[in-house]
């Protein structure tokens, strides 16, 4: 028996069978057709943010990691200085590439059981003139934090300063108003919240300071900018676009729509986080985070205290019933992942929750609870 | 009816249904079975140049370009000097991303309807031995010319100098044996004579040059040695890899090697090459290149010289036949272009000459001649 086994992870996660049809056609990148479905996705995507006056977005080829250095690359200038909000694994890597890419990059240090501080980022801005961008994840899907967008964004607009976001794993489930919340860029992924598949990620850009990203870019690849003039002027993509990852994300878009959009999507994995987090406690597990800055998207759990627990036993033993669970990601104790997000629902997670118990039994452990 | 279109097109092309057909799983990008996929997919890209005892390959998301600007970053040393053989657009663009890069670039321009000169560029590495690398466009899929690889890369080792092929376009059609042609990189894509779907490139870099390539990249997300390193430790890609993509080309080469591997492909796409050029010059088409230099892959025709004759027309009419030609790209002289790759054989390059028969009487034109 090889049924598919459902994807408990950040991404590729579960998506329709209607999304994967999709891509049982090829279509020319130079076609009318095929521009006329890049056109529909990039006005689609500025509505799920109400962000027809203030935005654009352009879409970019490769990875979400791809679409946040090109974000960063095509917004600072060479000169600029970036201070990046650090409570994770995805705030790290976007200092990484920050760093690397010649950009003054200063990290402002959190706890990754906790969120970021726009009180202290306030202090930061007012004591470091220099700083010109700030770097936020939205959703740390390192631990699953939910990061305070607004008030980051507030305090960045107070000092005049440009907010660029990853809301990689949060875009199209939780809220982003770009009407309310000023950022100059805020950037997200097919293979996340949409439903799509991996292949392409998309940077909201706003149209204040576009003009002047003109340039910027030491990458021809990853220059927005390019990239957008080009679309504008042609309907096509300057490279080859990853066409079948296109029109599934067109498909899965149509069924995020119809599902009723971002407030249907976030209360469905909600209801999938609340099943989870209740039958994982029956369990005994306990959940990382504080539930007040957890957001809906991924569960960091700590791993049982039984010293017969292994992680890779546990994920075969989870596999085998249907469930990809996901490694933690933390550098101080010992977790594993479960993402809430997919075209999954409450079943599937009650499901998961079974499969995990049945794996405690394989390993002879009674119970999930951590050592303290 | 809404037959598929076939296309005529140097990539997106027409692929199998089986190919496709891979698409209908999602694949978690940390579990093994998707590891054993990538695993086998790298193995037998270095079978295809037998390159296993010389030669790495390194998958890259994103399109081609990302690829090439990845080989360049990644093999260039920051105070390196790259000599562009140009002869058309892609050399073009090459010379641009390394440019933009801050690596120091000469071109050295051919016409667009000749080959690169392996004597010219001899007489040019002895008169300035600061060049440190040459790029080749191995086909340049512009007008179609296919340069003389190997004898390029003979100039290059006398020197002593790295070679950076793009063979985008030609990669397993036209024959590249890393045991007798010595380069240091060599760059395709998923979405070209494989007959995969597009969305991630590779490239294959020589085994003696590789660890000196540690942290010459300037871009995390392109960094070529660093995505070797994690791959080689963990089996996974640094970066969600486009799951769905690299399926399609399990599939795809696994049709290769059934077919009969590189020689099998290039008979097949001979064979689309004859039957397309007889039959347009029984309708008075001209190929722009001699055939001498003329690669069995993407083919540049001279637009017809009567008055009457409009490319959108013109492409419209083939298009409503189930046709997807290709504009020109040539700069100097009215062209369009015709593909010879894909999943396709003499029937549908029969079929699309019959379109274009049709488009010309549409147009109410009598021949293809082009205006002298
Ligand atoms: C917040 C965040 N940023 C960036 C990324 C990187 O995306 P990718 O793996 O597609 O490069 C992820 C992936 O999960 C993410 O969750
Ligand atoms: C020779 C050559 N180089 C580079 C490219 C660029 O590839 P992509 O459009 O996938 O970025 C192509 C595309 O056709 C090509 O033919």
């Amino acid at each position: 028996m090889d049924r598919d086994k459902i994807l408990l992870t950040p991404g590729p996660l579960t998506t329709t069978l209607r999304t994967k049809l999709a891509m049982l056609r090829d279509w020319g990148s130079w076609d009318s057709d095929f521009n006329d479905v890049t056109a529909r996705v990039r006005r689609s995507l500025l509505r799920i943010i109400h962000g027809e006056d203030t935005h654009v977005v352009v879409p970019l080829q490769g990875s979400g990691t791809f679409s946040v250095e090109a974000a960063v690359a095509t917004l600072v200038p060479r000169d600029g200085h970036v201070l990046v909000l650090d409570n994770g694994a995805y705030c790290k890597r976007a200092a990484k590439l920050t760093t690397l890419m010649g950009r003054t990059c200063t990290v402002m240090g959190f706890d990754e059981a906790s969120q970021v501080s726009p009180a202290a980022l306030a202090d930061k801005l007012a004591a470091d003139k220099t700083i010109t961008h700030v770097v936020l994840i939205h959703c740390e899907t390192g631990a699953g934090v939910w990061n305070p967008l607004q008030e980051v964004a507030d305090v960045c607009a107070q000092h005049g300063k440009g907010l660029i976001v990853d809301a990689m794993s949060s875009f199209a489930a939780l809220p982003i108003d770009a009407r309310e919340t000023r950022f100059d860029a805020l950037i997200a992924a097919s293979g996340k919240c949409l439903e799509g598949v991996p292949g392409m990620g998309f940077v909201f850009i706003r149209k204040a300071v576009l003009d002047a990203c003109a340039g910027r870019s030491q990458s021809l690849a990853m220059d927005l900018h390019d990239q957008y003039v080009y679309m504008e002027k042609t309907g096509q993509w300057r490279f080859t676009p990853p066409t079948h990852v296109v029109v599934a994300l067109a498909e899965a878009i149509a069924q995020f729509e119809a599902e009723g959009g971002q407030p249907a999507r976030l209360a469905r994995y909600t209801q999938n986080y609340q099943t989870l987090i209740h039958g994982m406690s029956r369990l005994g597990f306990i959940p990382f985070l504080d539930p007040a800055i957890q957001a809906p998207i991924i569960v960091t759990f700590n791993a049982p205290g039984d010293a017969r627990y292994d992680f890779k036993t546990f994920y075969a033993s989870a596999r085998q019933r249907g469930f990809i669970l996901y490694p933690g990601k933390l550098t101080q104790v010992e977790t594993f992942r479960v993402g809430c997000i997919g075209a999954i629902g409450p079943n599937e997670m009650e499901q998961a929750v079974a499969a995990v118990a049945l794996a405690l039994e394989d390993m002879g452990i009674a119970s999930g609870e951590p050592a303290i």
